[in-house]
C-alpha cells in the first residue's frame, strides 16, 4: 500500500488561530483513490522544524504533501526547506517563470520581487501549475519518494491537487481500490437514520460512520467490496427516500439548482432573518442565473410593506414572524419576480428579540409552488449563526422535496 | 518557556472524515495563558503509533495533551498507551471509580464493563473530573513532564480543560506573559503590507506573521514585551491607516455595523453577482437591524429593471456589468429603502459569462453616501467563490472607508 503523510505548515495553525481544513481534505482525497494516510502534522514556519519533520517522514512515506509557506513574504520558508532536505540549489525555474510572466501580462501587473521568490525552486523540481494564484505547487523527488508542496490558501490548494497532483500521483503510484460513499440527508434526525442502519445491519456489512453538520445528516459508507457498498447505499436511499438529497460532492444547493433547471422552474427568494444567506447559497452554484431571478432582503417592517406589499395591519396583528407573513412573503415575491416558485423565511435569529410566545429560534418558512403556498414552522436551537444556517438548509430541503413530489 | 505538544487520536481524523477542532482550541487556550505550542499531530488508534509519538514528544515537551481514544470500546487504546510509556500498571482508580458510581446512581444506570474500563488507569494517575461523560481526564507524570489524556468529544474536552486542566497547569507551570495582536487590513495587498513590515524592521522587533484570507490581510504580532508590541502595532496602523479596519475579535462587518450605529446612518444593498452574500454578512452581526434596512438581489436583467428601475436602454448599451449600472443600482436602492447609504455590486463571478472586454472577475462596486455615488472597478482572480468573497469584502471595506472620511 502506498503510504502518504500530510504536513500543514503555518504558525497560525499551530497556535489555533486557524483550523487546518487542508489536511483533512487531502487525506479524504487520497483515501478515496485507495492510498493510505499515515500521519498528519502541523509544523511552524521554521526551516529546522520543517526539515526535521520531512527527514523523519520520508523514511516511511512514499508521498508527503505539505500545504502553506509558499507565499512571497519573509516568513514563507517551505521552498527553502525543500532545497535543504533535497540538497538541491534554488534556481529560477524557467517553466514556472514563463507561466508567471503570462499571468502577469494578462492581468496587466508588474512582476515584483515577491513573485520572483515564488519561482525560485529546487533544481529539477516538478512544477504543478496554479491557475488561481502566483505560487505554483512544487514536487521534489527524493529516492523513490516525493515531497509535494502546495499553497495554504484552500481554493488554490484544492485546484492544484485536483487538476495536477492527483493525476500525477495516480499515474505513478498503484492504488488499492476502496469504495466510498457519503450520503446526505436533510430534515430528519440522527436517530432516525441510525435506526435504519441498525435494523438493516448496514454497519455489519460495510464500515459506517454517521455525522451531523449544519442540520444535515451525513452517512459515510466504506468497503472494499463494491456490491456490499451498493447494497448499503440502496437500503439507506430507499428507507430514507424523502430525506435523501445527494451523495459525495453534491451540495443541497447544487442538487436544487440542477433540479430547477431540469424542470425549467424559476425561483425567487424573500429573506428576513437569513438576510441574504439563501440567495447567496443558491448563487454559489455556477449556472444559477438560469433559474434564480433574484430576491429581496426585507430586514425591516417598512421594507416588508414597501417591497413585498405585506399588509401593515397584518404585520401589526400577527407580527413579522408569523405564519401569515411568511405565506404572503412567498406569494408576493414570486409575483414580483414572475417566477414559478419562491422561498420566504421570517424568524428570530437572536440573541435578542425573543419572547415567551415567540422564542429565539422560531422560524416560518413559506414555499410557493404550483399556485399554492406551504408554510413550515420550526424552533431551531443554537447560536445566531446556527439558527440562520439551519433555517437556510431546511428551506432548501423543503423546496427540493416539493419539486420531487 | 513551557513547551506543549498536542496529539489528536482517532482514525476518522486521519482519514479526513472529521476536522480536528480540538487541537486548535487547546493550542489557543495554552497560548493565551503564556505557554508555547511546539507541535500538533494526528495519530491513529494504534498503541505502537501512540507510544512512539509520546516517546518522541516527551523528550522536548513539558506538557503533552492528547484527545480521543478514552471510550469504552476495543478500539480506544489511549490509556493502554499511557500505561506502556510510563511503565505503570493499569489498576482500578478508587477516586475515579467512586465518582463513576455516584454518577451512575444519580442517572439510575448500571455500571457495565465499558465503564469499568474507563476507570482502570495507570497507577498514581492524576484524575481530572468529567462532569458530562463517563471517561475522566487522566494525567501521568513522567520525570518533570506530564501527559494529559482528554476525551475526544469537544464539549467534554472543553469542560475538563477549562474546569480542571488549565487550573492545574497554571498552578504548576510558570507562564511567560505573551502579548498578542492580530491586525486586519482590507483593500490592500500582501506585498504592500510586507513592505511596511520589512522597511520598519517590525519582524525583527516582534514575531510577525502575515496571512491572507478572503481578500483580507491579517498581521499577527506576538511579543513578551508589551512596549515592542504596541510600537509595532502603531507603525502598522499609521503606515496603512486607510486599509486598517480592526484587530483581534473584530470582523469587518462588526466594525462597519458599529460605525453605522455610532453615526446613525442607515444602509441598503443591491447585489447581483454576490447574490445576497453582502446582506448575509451584514446580518450576521447581532443588532444589524438598527441600521440595515434590507436589500435586493437582482440576479437577472428583468429584476434590475423591475425592482431597481434601471433603464433598459442603459442595460442594453453598457451591459449589466458596467460603471453606469453600478452607479444607478446604488442610487436607486438607497431611494427605495430610504437609507442614507447603500452598497451595489455587479460583476462576473464565472466560471462562464466572461469575454475579452469583460473578463471573469470584473466587478463594479457602487457606494452611495452623502448624496453622491462612488464607483470602483476591480478585476478579481480566483474561483467563483473567491471572486464573490473578495467582492463582498472589498465593498464592505470601501463602505467603512467612506464613513471614516
Amino acid at each position: 500500500m502506498v503510504v502518504c503523510s500530510i504536513y500543514a505548515i503555518g504558525e497560525e495553525l499551530l497556535e489555533g488561530s486557524i483550523v487546518d481544513t487542508n489536511s483533512p481534505y487531502i487525506a479524504k482525497r487520497l483515501i478515496k483513490e485507495g492510498y493510505s494516510v499515515k500521519e498528519i502534522k502541523i509544523l511552524p514556519d521554521k526551516i529546522s522544524s520543517i526539515v526535521s519533520a520531512l527527514e523523519n517522514g520520508i523514511k516511511n512515506s512514499d508521498i508527503i504533501i505539505t500545504t502553506g509557506g509558499l507565499g512571497p513574504t519573509f516568513d514563507d520558508v517551505t521552498i527553502e526547506s525543500l532545497s535543504k532536505i533535497s540538497g538541491r540549489e534554488l534556481v529560477l525555474n524557467e517553466e514556472a517563470f514563463s507561466v508567471l510572466k503570462e499571468k502577469m501580462q494578462s492581468r496587466k501587473r508588474e512582476i515584483n520581487e515577491g513573485h520572483i521568490k515564488q519561482v525560485m525552486l529546487p533544481e529539477g523540481s516538478i512544477v504543478f501549475n496554479n491557475p488561481i494564484g502566483t505560487a505554483p505547487g512544487v514536487g521534489v523527488e527524493i529516492g523513490n519518494s516525493i515531497i509535494i508542496a502546495l499553497p495554504g490558501i484552500p481554493d488554490e490548494m484544492k485546484n492544484i491537487l485536483e487538476q495536477e497532483v492527483m493525476p500525477y500521483i495516480k499515474g505513478k503510484y498503484k492504488s488499492t481500490t476502496l469504495y466510498i460513499s457519503d450520503l446526505y440527508f436533510a430534515n430528519t434526525s440522527e436517530s432516525a437514520v441510525n435506526k435504519v442502519i441498525v435494523e438493516n445491519n448496514i454497519h455489519k456489512i460495510v464500515q459506517t460512520i454517521v455525522n451531523v453538520s449544519k442540520g444535515k445528516i451525513i452517512v459515510r459508507l466504506r468497503s472494499n467490496n463494491s456490491d456490499n457498498l451498493l447494497h448499503a447505499e440502496n437500503v439507506l436511499k430507499r428507507s430514507l427516500d424523502q430525506y435523501y438529497y445527494g451523495k459525495n460532492d453534491d451540495t443541497l444547493e447544487d442538487v436544487l439548482i440542477k433540479k430547477l433547471i431540469d424542470k425549467d422552474i424559476t425561483i425567487a427568494t424573500a429573506e428576513s432573518c437569513t438576510g441574504g444567506l439563501i440567495g447567496s447559497m443558491l448563487t454559489n452554484v455556477a449556472g444559477a442565473s438560469n433559474v434564480y431571478k433574484g430576491g429581496v432582503v426585507v430586514y425591516s417592517n417598512e421594507a416588508k410593506v414597501k417591497l413585498l406589499y405585506i399588509d401593515e395591519e397584518l404585520l401589526k396583528n400577527k407580527g413579522a414572524v408569523s405564519y401569515e407573513v411568511a405565506n404572503h412573503m412567498a406569494i408576493n415575491v414570486a409575483k414580483i419576480f414572475g417566477t414559478n416558485m419562491s422561498i420566504a423565511v421570517t424568524g428570530i435569529a437572536g440573541p435578542a428579540g425573543g419572547s415567551k410566545e415567540k422564542p429565539v429560534g422560531l422560524v416560518y418558512i413559506g414555499i410557493f409552488f404550483k399556485s399554492a403556498c406551504e408554510v413550515y414552522k420550526h424552533i431551531f436551537s443554537g447560536s445566531r449563526k446556527d439558527i440562520r444556517e439551519r433555517t437556510a438548509t431546511t428551506a432548501l430541503a423543503y423546496t427540493l422535496d416539493l419539486l420531487r413530489k
